[in-house]
């Protein structure tokens, strides 16, 4: 039952040494990403601007035993120091609300410094051009934290559709439904929920940038299909709410596959129920993100069949990644550690001057600027009625 | 465990005199409605034009044991010859394809004969029409087996929101999955595919005809909204196939609600996989054909609970129609004997000139021009692009 | 779609005349025994002894439209008057508590009646012991309704099994838990609770007389195997109740096979949670009967699949006991149906004086004696301390 | 949807100095310890005696990025330098085979290090006493990785039995099959199976030790109960091999509850099924390790709900073990990393010279003695023909 042939990395050269901008005390993603930088060992968190007000910043760096000097109160300034040492970091991890993603991955690429991005990209898709210039300008790697396309069972459904083992592909169900906004709770104060609300840190859209992004980029993944238009509604069920926390859209791939998109904020008794429904000439596959591990496969015209994560079925795009044997179950947290272990072999490999091997996988810039434009997309659509838009 | 008040009905007058049309030998939803006729010994099968091929018919009734001078080569005949005799059929059940239901269900209705018809209503809006307008010049009982509407989680799940559970609605996600008509079976010549592919049997519509009424009936029934508008696609996947094997649309409800729907032919690894999904301010519920015991209930702010028919949890409205205790299954057919239950119900009432009891309830023949009126407007939004469309 | 081959039974001589010995109001099991009759349109009741108490036996049989003369006050009177009429019955279901049986079945058998009996066959050996005398000596048919193995999956499973699909049997895990008895609802009046608990009408066994001894029969039933020996606990946990309510044991089969059965009936969460695993060189089997319509197989060395009923996977022994497609689910009433379709393939056998079909399956009057003996070996192993002891 | 109040660990004094014994190249156990201690960033991995083949150690040393000095040949060579080294490590992990535990274990706390060791604890009941005495003598940590005890839902079972929320407790069904050794896969060298199915390695039980002590003290730790004798049937199914690849028993609890426990290698369709469903007089709990965010809980004449890690119905003790909201899944690593994270807080209360506080909770020496009388009784049981046989 050992997994053969995964190391923990070598590590020639030593962790690789990373800032954090954002993520301090009250957040959620940063001890997300934390963990994730960590679970493999390839990453020593040595700086942090860990949030946009200094002192909490300074409070929150001590508590994760940052050096003083190296414990920032901006990320210009993180930047610009980190630049200048010796040893100073290889890469950063952002993780702010999502307005302040350019600007910071801005100054540590023109700074020569690594980005590991969260998701979506930017608040406008203005930003997210400019910031696909400046990633190209700078020749530095950039990572998005799309996570779920670090679980082993998606790496293997991509693999499948890839090798044609479901033919041509017809339909495409992908949704993300959460209940947890269906009351104001942003009117409480509670954290997470003012700022996913809030056009001014979250962008145009609400749940369609928050969860809905996720499952077009997971979509996307797996299906490896292109978006020519889609029809969407936004709706914003909650009285006084100022972005949508209810998307539904119908979506053309170019080739002829048809899908459709649910994403909401609002669905009581699911709490992350993402879910991808792929169905082609020769066979169909589903997968559950709350039920990660198992990946349902149908041949047509055969029983369907329960492939598991280290079990018979799965091949080596799903055992690269996978870290413990079947039957003992791998969650969110290994998935975004997936994407950390990715961005470790492109990083070590940068440091040689060389490329990542053909099988390191990560969500690129590219599939940021792609998810923007589908955020942009879906909001033009929806203020039109509900009419088709391209993308 | 004993299921309390329930009975097998009060023989008073004996069973209801039953004829068919159609269902003869190689049909299958025929044997369906036969079994269900049975299963509360409400019904006796005693007439039948069960082919529209004479000498099919003719055997098929030999089969069944109807008395030869019952077992007729045509329904107009069979109208005629039933009308004029003493002991005449009281109800005859029509189950051909649907482009027969509208002229079999005018003879039987204007020969005073109740009917109990197949669904969808008819392949035309104007045959539904004018056979609403026959079922209103008639004064006879028309019942449509939409027959998922008889599951007692389904009659639980109307209740529940009803009375007001959910709160005031905001999502209904429905969908009818099936992957049997991936490969065109109806160039095999099988039977259930030839017909259903044939727009002059089936109408306009393919799977929306056949199945996405199903999912459309089914939200309504369960919801009580009403629908205002819809955007479709509808696809043929199929190469040559002649109607659509997958149907995509977005809702919009009278009040606000928004809905997606979804129904394929075309899905490997779905078998008859009709789901439905709703939510409310107050919370939501989740229902699954393939395991129709259960209705998943979460209160917003609670756990996630299972109610099982016959189980803690479920009300007056399912218990009416619950057979057996809980953990003990009842399926397909129970749902389907419920319709012909609530129609015995009706009938006996009529017997004596009066009205069913206020919670007998079965599918209209408002349902059924509702019904033809989605398909329509589900096939001219889809030849408009896509375009939102009004019933 | 259609399920090719399968028949309403040819009604060549009308369908089977059928007596019941109770089973009349408030009465549970009697009225799944008339739906299951009535499913197929193979019986029909015409004759009712249906409670012990004459004058609820009478009221009983007018409310099932009875003729009167054939609505009799005993069981005894009614085997002599129908065996005397010319259209007498020819089959009688009885569905009294256990230790009326024996005497109802004995008088039917020597009146030349055959007996459809309800389980467990007696309440003491020596009853079932001289009930097979019975039976031997009258020629008659005897169908004991062991309903389970009326499920279409488990016939898949037996024939697998019986193919050797899963190699050399090994392990055997049997359960049956229920939660309605956690309280001591006898002590409230409720019927089915009152004589489940009474020594006197039960016989020595509780739960494992109620319902281990349907797992029991369903392990044996689907893998064939003959117990050598079993090491019981069975346990009353609520106070004063006069018989088990929990029953645990070790089952030692012949050939070396070891297996588990666990019967509750105070396991709240439960409600008819009866669930069978089987395990063998070559493969699992995985059934559970809340969800009868899927069987869980898994070859070693390969992924699980789901074979479902009347899908891709399924084979004739299924087929010939499936009555819709796949995708809609059937539940207890069809298994239970399926029995009497058996009976009734048997009965019709018999008319000719000639014998079932090999394909004719159920459990027989050898099935009873060997239930009984699985009681009597777990109450003798429990009172010497759950000590191994020898049917 | 932050986990409030959960801290990444004051860093007050550094990580904690740790080493490992075991755990080189080829091994399996010892990459899931090592990520288990990152994942908090509680420990950092210092020193290491790898392997018993001193260079295989070497090498696996170097690949971890060991220092040479502290990349050992031997664990006693470890015990002894590091103990007299002003940095030395803290707490030493023993992965190896079990038969070296006991060793191991006795040199390190000997030098003064807390010891975290894998189960069971030994090899035998003698060392496991002898190990008892050391620990005592030594004062120093003891940690024992039963790591299920480390799942958010079994902390939330746990609490909610020791609440009486279940009220008396009554029957305790624990089980754990997999299916790996279905065939004789020792024969072909893997090395996983080469060292559970060798007694000198393994020590006297097989299946019962591997995997049964940990369906065992999961029921122990959940339930709180204490066993008062079992009766086992331990058999080894694969011709030739050399210990149980399958346990069955059955169970009595002081105080009247009873149990049965299922482990079993040889059962395919199953990976790692470690499953616990407890009942008592006022509702009943079950739990699923391959999906194990959710626990399910029905009170007693209520509808069964589904309470999620970190979600509605979770308490105090599941959420400070609770790392990511709920929807979004958390593993293996995570409950295993959860033992390493009980293990920090009570080293660092140490290192002040304190005691953790009262709500880290970890499974001790204690319990790892108590596993090994279990698999010892077990043995005696099985060896006497299944004989009830106390601990």
């Amino acid at each position: 039952m050992a997994i053969e042939g995964r190391s923990e990395g070598t590590r020639a050269g030593g962790p690789i040494r990373l800032g954090m901008v954002g993520g301090g005390q009250g957040a959620f993603i940063g001890g997300v990403h934390r963990m994730a930088a960590r679970l493999d060992g390839e990453f020593q968190l040595v700086a942090g601007a860990l949030s946009s007000d200094p002192e909490r910043a300074r409070r929150s760096g001590e508590e994760l035993g940052l050096a003083s000097e190296r414990n920032y109160g901006s990320f210009a300034e993180m930047a610009k120091t980190e630049a200048a040492r010796g040893d100073g970091i290889e890469a950063v991890a952002i993780v702010t609300p999502n307005h302040m993603h350019y600007p910071a991955a801005k100054a540590f690429l023109e700074a020569g410094i690594h980005v590991i991005c969260d998701k979506p990209l930017t608040s406008t898709v203005a930003d997210a051009e400019a910031l696909a210039a400046a990633v190209r300008a700078s020749g530095k790697l950039f990572i998005l934290t799309h996570n779920y396309t670090g679980y082993p069972m998606i790496r293997q459904a991509r693999a499948m559709i890839a090798d044609g083992v479901l033919g041509k592909l017809r339909v495409v169900q992908a949704e993300y439904p959460q209940g947890w906004l269906t009351e104001k709770v942003e009117d409480t104060g509670a954290k997470q929920a003012v700022w996913r609300t809030d056009p001014a840190q979250s962008g145009a859209g609400g749940c369609i940038g928050d969860i809905g992004t996720h499952a077009y980029n997971l979509a996307r993944f797996v299906t490896g299909l292109e978006l020519e238009s889609l029809a969407a509604e936004l709706t914003s069920f909650v009285p006084g709410r100022r972005l949508d926390d209810n998307a539904q859209m119908m979506l053309r791939f170019k080739g002829g596959a048809r899908g459709m998109l649910w994403a909401s904020q609002v669905a009581p008794g699911n709490e992350n129920s993402l879910r991808l429904r792929v169905y082609g000439e020769k066979g169909g596959l589903e997968w559950f993100q709350e039920d990660p591990n198992y990946l349902w496969f149908t041949p047509h015209g055969a029983s369907r069949q329960r492939i598991t994560r280290g079990g018979e079925g799965a091949g080596p795009a799903a055992a690269r990644v996978t870290r413990v044997p079947s039957g003992h179950p791998e969650g969110y947290l290994e998935g975004f550690a997936t994407i950390y272990a990715e961005a470790a072999r492109a990083i070590r490999a940068a440091r040689g001057g060389g490329k990542p091997a053909a099988d390191v996988i990560y969500p690129t810039i590219a599939d940021g600027v792609e998810g923007m434009r589908f955020i942009d997309a879906a909001v033009r659509s929806s203020r039109a009625g509900g009419a088709w838009t391209s993308l």
